[in-house]
C-alpha cells in the first residue's frame, strides 16, 4: 500500500488532497494530512476511508519521522522558508520530496545529496511558479522541435476575481494572501529585456509602465513587471533573446489607480506609524500630504499625484475605498503604512462566500522559422467555485497532487533537485491538469 | 609642553591643522598630523616648526599608541566608522579625544568608561553636524532664557557654490564628497512633525516636496527634508514643538530637475548595470525608458517623467550635463546607476581650480512670549577661498581646532560622550568662530 504525507493543511491544500484521495480510493493507497490545526487536517480528509487527519508540528523532526518513514512521497504545504528543514530530513530518509515555492539556494544545494540517495526534489509545482514553467516549456520545446528559433518571450499570470463575481471598481479582490499584493513590486528595481536592449524600471514607476494584453473572449487586461524577467533566459533555455519579460496580470485601469498609493508612499513596510490605532483613513492619507490649512485632503491629493479633473476612473477606485472617511478607523498599533493600507483595501476587496476567483495565465513567443517571423500566443483561463474552492487553491494543489501520484505510480525517473522544466515532468502533469479543465488555447498573431 | 594628535589630512584638515598650528606657535605647543600618505601630512604641516607629520596607518593600535600617549587630545578626522576604535582606545589611555562624525550608537555606550576615566568624548564637531547643533541651541536656549515657549523649529545647511563661481543652469557644484550628492535622500522615508501632524514623504516625492527659503543679501533657496527630524526633539529639548523640520538646502529649480533623476531610477546604487563601460550617456538613459522604435530619447524622457513644453529651466538643466550624447561613454564596468550618474555629473559639476565654495545654514523658530506668536530666522554664509580652501572645509575644520584649543587649554570640565549642546560647548567656540567670519544674522519675520 502506497502513502503520501501532505504537511500543512491550509487553504491551498483542498484540492491537493481530495486529488490525492480520489487516487488512494481508486489504488488502495493511503493519504495522511498533518497541521497543528486538528480541525483543518479533518477538514480537508472529511470521513475519508483512505484518509488520515493528523495533528502535530511538522517542524518537529521527532513527531514527524515516523510518518515520513512510512510515506512513498512527502508534500510540504508549510511557509516557503521552512522546505529546507523538510526537504534535508526527507532525502536523509530516502523520500522523495515535493513544493509549490521558489526553489531556494539552500534546497538547490542539496541536488548532489538527493541524486546521491536516488531521492527526487521537485519544487515549484503550483501556478506561478509551476504551470506558468510547463506551460512556457511545453510550448517554447515544442516550437523549438519544429526548428524555430525563438526570439521573446513574454508571460504573465493574475490571480484575479471571476467577472461574475466582479462588483467593484478596481475588478480586484483578495483572492490570496493581502499582504502580498500591498507588497507587490517593492523587491528592488525591475530588470528586463527588450528588443536587445537591457531595460530597467524602479519601484515607484512599475505601475506606470504596464502592457496591455488583450485575451480572446476574456477581454483587457494589463501587466506590470516582475523583477526577475532576466534569470528565466537561464532557466527557459533562451540565452539569444532579444526580448524577455514576465509579469502579473491585472484588469485594465488597475495599475494607474494603484500607483496613487505607491506615489503617496502607502505601500511601505519599513517602519511603524505612531498614533495609527486611533488614526481614520483620512488621518492616515493626510499624513502623506503636504500641510495646507485651507486645501482638503481630496483636493491635496489629487494636486500631489498628478490627478486631472478627467481621471475619473482613477478618482471613483480611490472613493470606492472610503479613504476620505474621518470616521473608519485603522485600528492597528504602530502599524506600517502598508498594514493600514491593507486595513483599509480589506474592507472591500474581502470575498462573498459565494465568490469565484479567476487565475489568468498568457504567453507570448515570437520566433522565426526559416526566414519568417512570426507570434503565438496562449492563455489559460481557471475560475473559482466560491470563496474555499478557489481557482487558486486549485492551480496550486493539482500540480502537486498529480506529480505525487507520479512518484506514486513509479513513473518519474529523475533524481536530485528540480523544478519541472523537463518533458518527463511537464507532459504527464499538463495532460491531467486538462482532464481537471485546466486547458491552454493558442492563437497566432 | 602640550601636544594634540590629528589623525588624517585628507581635505577637510586644512583649516583645523593650520588653526591649531597657530595656536601652538603662540603658546609653545605641539601638533602631530598621521596619515598613510606621508606627502599629505605634509601638506597640511608645511615647514612650521611647531608641527610634525607622520605616517602610519592609523588602524594599527600598536603603530598609534606611542603618539596617543604623548598626546593631550586626539581628533579623528578618519571615515566615520572607524572612530569607535580610536575612541575607545583613547578612553583607554585617558586621553580626550574629538570627531566631526555623527555620534553612533557604539561611541554613545562608552560615556559611563568615559566618565569613569575623566576622559572628554565629543562628537559632532563638524558644520552639519556641528555647527547646526551650537548655532541653534544658543538661539534656542537665549529665547528660552527669555520666557519663550518655542512652537515650531526648523534647520537647513547646504554646501552650494559661490555666486561668483555660479556659471552653470543648476547653480551648483561638487563642493565635497559627489557620492553622498548622488545617494542624498535615499536612506528611507522622510518623517517629521508639522503643525502637530506627523508628516511622511517617500524617497521617490523627497525633491518634490520642497521648502522656499529666502535669505536675505543671499537670494533664494529651497530646502529638502533630511530623514531624521523627529530625534532632534529629544536632542534638542524640544518635547512639544508642534513642527520640527530639518534639511538640505540648494539654490530655487534644483529639486525640481534632480528629480527627474530620481523618477528615471538613476540614483538606484543596489545593482550593477550590464555592459556600463561602453555604454553611452543616451543609453544609459535609454535604459531607464520604454522601447520605442519611433520616438526619440528625448522625447520619451519627456512624457515619461511629464515635463511640459514650457519647463525650460528643467530641459536646459538637463541639456547641459550632456546626458542625451552618444559619443560620451560612462567608462566604468558594472557601474550601478547612481555611478553611472555620478561621472555625468562630474563631467559638468567639477569646481575649477579657482571656484569658491558656499555654506549656507539657516534657522527658523517659532514661539509664543506671553500670548504673542513671533517668529525669528538666523543665516550663516560662509564662502571659500578656492577649490582647497573651501567653505566646507573652513567650517568643518575650525569647530574641530577651537574645541581641541578648548581641551589644551584646560577650558573644558565636562567628562563623558557629548554632542556641543551645551553652553559650555557652544558659547566659546561660536565665539572664536565669529573671529574667523562665520557669524550669524538674525532677523524678525
Amino acid at each position: 500500500m502506497k502513502q503520501a504525507l501532505v504537511l500543512g493543511a491550509g487553504r491551498s491544500s483542498i484540492y491537493l488532497v481530495s486529488y490525492l484521495l480520489d487516487w488512494a480510493a481508486a489504488s488502495g493507497g493511503k493519504i495522511q494530512v498533518v497541521d497543528v490545526n486538528l480541525e483543518w487536517a479533518q477538514m480537508r480528509v472529511g470521513d475519508h476511508p483512505n484518509g488520515e487527519a493528523l495533528s502535530f508540528n511538522a517542524l518537529d523532526a521527532d513527531a514527524r519521522q515516523p510518518y515520513m518513514e512510512q510515506a512513498d512521497v512527502v508534500i510540504s504545504m508549510l511557509p516557503a522558508h521552512l522546505h529546507y528543514d523538510i526537504v534535508t530530513h526527507a532525502v536523509a530518509l530516502g523520500k522523495d520530496v515535493l513544493t509549490p515555492s521558489y526553489l531556494s539556494k539552500a534546497v538547490k544545494d542539496l541536488d548532489a545529496e538527493a541524486k546521491a540517495r536516488g531521492v527526487l526534489v521537485l519544487n515549484e509545482l503550483g501556478v506561478d511558479p509551476g504551470i506558468d514553467h510547463m506551460s512556457a516549456m511545453q510550448f517554447l520545446d515544442r516550437k523549438r522541435a519544429e526548428g524555430a528559433e525563438i526570439l521573446g518571450f513574454e508571460s504573465f499570470t493574475g490571480g484575479l476575481v471571476a467577472p461574475e463575481s466582479d462588483n467593484n471598481p478596481w475588478n480586484y479582490k483578495f483572492t490570496w494572501n493581502p499582504r502580498n499584493v500591498v507588497l507587490a513590486g517593492q523587491g528592488g528595481t525591475v530588470k528586463f529585456l527588450q528588443e536587445g536592449t537591457y531595460k530597467y524600471i524602479p519601484p515607484h514607476k512599475l505601475f506606470r509602465r504596464t502592457e496591455v494584453i488583450d485575451i480572446p473572449n476574456h477581454g483587457r487586461f494589463e501587466g506590470y513587471a516582475n523583477r526577475d524577467s532576466l534569470s528565466y533566459r537561464e532557466t527557459y533555455g533562451l540565452h539569444n533573446v532579444k526580448t524577455i519579460f514576465r509579469g502579473t496580470l491585472r484588469r485594465k485601469g488597475f495599475c494607474k489607480a494603484w500607483d496613487v498609493f505607491v506615489q503617496l508612499g502607502l505601500t511601505d513596510d519599513s517602519y511603524p506609524m505612531e498614533g495609527s490605532e486611533n488614526m481614520s483613513y483620512r488621518d492616515f492619507i493626510n499624513s502623506f500630504l503636504a500641510y495646507n490649512p485651507h486645501d482638503s485632503v481630496e483636493l491635496k491629493l489629487k494636486h500631489y499625484v498628478n490627478l486631472r479633473q478627467d481621471d475619473d476612473d482613477i478618482l471613483e477606485k480611490l472613493e470606492s475605498l472610503d479613504i476620505y472617511s474621518a470616521e473608519k478607523k485603522i485600528g492597528i498599533p504602530n502599524a506600517t503604512p502598508a498594514q493600514a493600507l491593507q486595513v483599509i483595501l480589506s474592507d472591500s476587496w474581502a470575498l462573498e462566500p459565494e465568490d469565484k476567483d479567476m487565475i489568468v495565465m498568457w504567453h507570448k513567443i515570437n520566433y522565426k522559422l526559416g526566414s519568417e517571423e512570426k507570434e503565438m500566443q496562449s492563455a489559460m483561463v481557471c475560475k473559482g467555485e466560491n470563496r474555499d474552492r478557489t481557482a487558486m487553491a486549485k492551480t496550486v494543489g493539482l500540480p502537486l497532487g498529480i506529480a505525487a501520484r507520479l512518484v506514486l505510480e513509479r513513473r518519474l525517473d529523475l533524481t536530485g533537485v528540480h523544478i519541472p522544466i523537463q518533458p518527463e515532468f511537464y507532459n504527464p502533469i499538463l495532460k491531467e491538469l486538462e482532464t481537471h479543465g485546466i486547458t491552454f488555447s493558442e492563437w497566432e498573431k
